[in-house]
């Protein structure tokens, strides 16, 4: 289903030789109807050329389609890469009728290297050959580099589906970057509506996982809403569509941790009490990026006292966030280990594929929370085996 | 040596049960004639006893003697732990003939625990029996936990002496805490002009190591400046002496690196070039905490696009510290890998036991250094695998 889940969409998922496996690694999504949409891109200084390129075409012209490519990121390969993007999106557009502007660009896969033109432009041909209703599912495999398997998520509301698929956070492979997300839908959202949706559904999701605390170059999520379900929009149906965007942005993101290098447990990290919500984040974010809690996380043992440490050291406004240990509550998977300033005694035992860790700061009403996977030696050897 | 190499001050290390392998574990340092000192303190917003304690103690007298003991770091013990960490400098000063408040206490090892009282005085009172101008080497022996050996560095200017010891950063052991470092010196420094002296000192050492990111419940650094070297002080020689407290520091602080949980290599990261002194050390700190960057370390991967990434991300007001890849340059051991927004196509060997990433940013006159420890398969290993 996958990204072809809502109507008036098609898709495709071919084998153009970029990836050294053979595996598919050219994805094609097109509303057959004119849509509106919107992206949120990396906030890296250091921007792919696809993403250069493509916030561009955003800022000039609604997509009508998206082309993925995996295998080469087209990172760091200055403006010649950008050129490269140009030509692809000019490519797809000629071949499906559109103005180059109104096609997406993207790419993962290792930094540095110029995308093989040649291969690519002939991946473009076959997957616009093989656009299809039913093929979102092969759209999903080709947009994976070192992923364990896709990631998809389906939603839907009175008359209106949302479905979505997703790659890999992290950059799991030595040089090989993104986390990348497409979203399609058939509510009919007005133009600039898809953006502005999109920025707290992702901001509640993407931005809430944390695999190895590295944003990439070339992290996207965009959307496409071609309204082809035919429904009225109104306040009501409105509000069903954003919480359907929540839910398959959350799926999507779960699916992202789960998979994340070396991954053996998710981590799901609630704070709460905190003396904003800001400081709530920070103290999340802390404790998700935190090696110490992560190989605790990896050993299956209970150790609050890196979560401690970690929660206390959490950068904000050039100091830490405020917490005060005696009004502090821990708990691992609903058992308290912490309360007012002395351990409990309590030893949780971990076992599960989920791990859930809550904070409750005793300061005020500022909440956030993360998911998280934890740190194994799988993780390492994975990131410090390669070939150049 | 260590911190007995300056005149005037004695130490010992003794065994006292506290830690389960027997080994050495309380530490005691004091000055023959009176002294003036000063510390910095972890950051932390939950902050051991001892820390509560001593900083105290600093508030109100100058300081004579430091106790040290590892194994328990009576962390997130409450008041209780703060009573302990009391009757431990009253025990001290008592056998010293000192007051209370001139005695520092410090402790690393497990957070949780209350300290074995018992212990720790008959430790206590075997430590003052011992103590003696030569206790220097014992001293820095009874204060490790997992450090594979001990920290110790000195300097002497024309006259006077500084010399110190440390243990290991990061949190290293499950619930293991703690740098920590005690600094002596003969040098006669007024009343005020340690704790001035010691910050810049610790700023361009100590705050610039990151074995795993964290920052412990426990972390200090304690100096004391007894003059019994008998120089006199001028512009001339306390501008020496500066010197060889930033080399003491610096030195304590590469071995600490060295040292690193699973380290098998030093990365010594460079940024200059950047707007603002500020976002340099952003820069070199996301670099020197990137788990990616890391383990490309451990493999001698020389992946720049990961410092890249890395470098891009660095949190700075709200943001990312501000960087142009068009005007970045990026070398391994001084040769380029990156110029100009694009790849040299050059590939660093990297074999020996430290590696210096250097980034030019060509923005502005903004530095800063950082020592990292890689991230290894034995680092998860080591703070995965325990007993609780």
């Amino acid at each position: 289903m996958s990204v072809t889940a809502a109507k008036g969409f098609e898709a495709a998922g071919v084998s153009a030789g970029i990836r050294p496996s053979g595996k598919p690694d050219v994805a094609l999504v097109r509303s057959v109807v004119p849509a509106v949409g919107g992206a949120m891109w990396t906030q890296n200084r250091v921007q792919a050329a696809p993403v250069v390129v493509s916030r561009a075409h955003l800022g000039v012209a609604e997509p009508q389609a998206v082309v993925v490519n995996a295998g080469v990121a087209n990172a760091a390969t200055g403006s010649a890469g950008e050129d490269d993007a140009r030509t692809t999106a000019a490519d797809v557009a000629e071949r499906l009728g559109l103005r180059p502007e109104e096609v997406v660009v993207l790419s993962t896969g290792v930094i540095g290297p110029r995308l093989p033109m040649k291969e690519l432009e002939a991946g473009v041909a076959a997957a616009v050959a093989a656009l299809s209703p039913d093929g979102g599912s092969d759209a999903s495999e080709a947009i994976l580099t070192t992923d364990a398997g896709p990631k998809t998520a389906v939603s839907a509301g009175a008359g209106f589906k949302v479905g979505g698929m997703a790659k890999g956070a992290g950059m799991i492979h030595p040089r090989l970057a993104t986390m990348l997300a497409v979203v399609t839908t058939d509510y009919p959202l007005a133009t600039g509506q898809a953006a502005s949706l999109l920025r707290p559904a992702v901001d509640a999701s993407f931005n809430r996982i944390s695999v190895d605390g590295d944003c990439s170059t070339n992290d996207a999520v965009v959307i496409l809403a071609n309204g082809a379900s035919g429904i009225e929009r109104d306040a009501s149906t409105d509000a069903r569509f954003a919480e359907a965007l929540h839910e398959v942005c959350a799926e999507l993101a779960r699916q992202i941790v789960a998979d994340g290098e070396g991954a053996t447990v998710v981590l799901e990290i609630d704070v709460a009490g905190a003396a904003s919500d800001d400081e709530a984040r920070a103290i999340a974010l802390r404790i998700a990026t935190s090696p110490l809690v992560k190989t605790a996380a990896f050993g299956r043992d209970p150790n609050w006292g890196r979560v401690l440490a970690a929660a206390g050291s959490a950068p904000w406004k050039g100091g830490f966030a405020r917490l005060d240990p005696e009004r502090l509550r821990v708990s691992f998977d609903g058992m308290d280990v912490f309360t007012s300033g002395a351990p409990t005694g309590a030893v949780p035992v971990l076992g599960g594929p989920a791990c859930r860790i809550a904070l409750e700061l005793g300061l005020g009403s500022g909440a956030a929370g993360y998911l998280a996977s934890d740190l194994s030696v799988d993780y390492v050897r994975l990131n410090a085996e390669y070939t150049t």
